[in-house]
């Protein structure tokens, strides 16, 4: 069975998984529709996933996993102190409106819905991201750059939220309203930097 | 018709959609589940709402409602400055995690799914509580508390997202990992207070 499994038709499926949950939602998303897309028969689909929550969980993880080791990536070239990383990273995160706006509203919109859902489901990847961020304050701390008092674990969600909420307005916007992402971006990190600062 | 329209049968039904959706999320829930948790007839619910959508959108009016009145009244005996006040509304914010966790998921979970699924309902409820947000906002500002540069609609978005996270943290967390509410509403103030203020 195995060997009947080529690498591009399931990476053929995840790309035409990603593109109906973000038109028609996870719930509404049918997979029949997402075979169609991807130019598979029904059953094919399930040579590859146990079924629609396996794919979305799938998808995320190669999602995340994409994301997670550019941003790897970006944070080594970056130099600098952990505060340069840190406004880096805020780019990065909001950067993605523009780069993949389907990708943006995918993990705006359906990783909530999967901290739901998916209760036993751990969501490895998104703590992975967490704990990158958690790292850069930690690290600010410890260099003195950052009050040392303040609980990095709500800091993390802190920053988290803010960027998640912009993500998901500037990926939602209608582009009359639409806010500008160079803005938000230096909004975000001005914001916290002089918030967490040691030295105020 | 509208004779046979009892109150208490459209808050009955509200009710039961609340704790259905919390508990089956909007997507899988089922009108006939609702009409059984309210203890009324299934065709009884089209008598006061078109459809689940329907439904889902004045529950969620009718809530944020409550919220907004409660906490209209609390800002007003707040007194203090505007910072004052914001305080107290991102400790109102934070709270509905205690006070109310399944009207807190409900929140946090469906209200997203709303702004990706009912754009055409642009959800002036939480418009409004947006916008009593803002003119806290910009009321430090031009009370010279608040630096003036700082862009108030990319503020209120950031502000909002990481009390709304918290509130998701502190409702889906398991108790072993629950954060605690007192601390992460200081945390909130503290880093925005700072980082916003016009006297660094």
């Amino acid at each position: 069975m195995a060997k009947e499994k080529a690498p591009d038709k399931r990476d053929r499926i995840l790309e035409a998984a990603l593109r109906v949950f973000a038109q028609r939602g996870f719930y509404n998303a049918k997979v029949s529709e997402i075979a169609r897309e991807a130019g598979v028969a029904d059953g094919t689909i399930y040579l590859y996933f146990e079924n629609k929550d396996d794919l979305l969980i799938q998808l995320f993880e190669e999602k995340m996993e994409v994301i997670i080791s550019r941003l790897r990536l970006v944070l080594e070239q970056c130099g600098g102190n952990a505060l340069d990383r840190l406004r880096r990273m805020v780019h990065s995160h909001l950067a993605l409106a523009a780069e993949h706006p389907v990708l943006a509203e995918f993990i705006t919109v359906e990783l909530r819905q999967s901290a739901k859902f998916v209760r036993e489901y751990e969501n490895p990847r998104f703590q992975e991201y967490l704990t990158i961020l958690r790292d850069l304050v930690e690290e600010g701390q410890r260099e003195g750059l950052l009050r040392p008092g303040l609980d990095s674990r709500l800091l993390v969600r802190m920053i988290f939220g803010s960027l998640d909420e912009l993500l998901l307005t500037l990926t939602l916007a209608s582009s009359s309203r639409s806010i500008d992402l160079k803005a938000a971006a230096e909004c975000v990190t001005d914001v916290f930097l002089h918030g967490m600062s040691a030295n105020p």
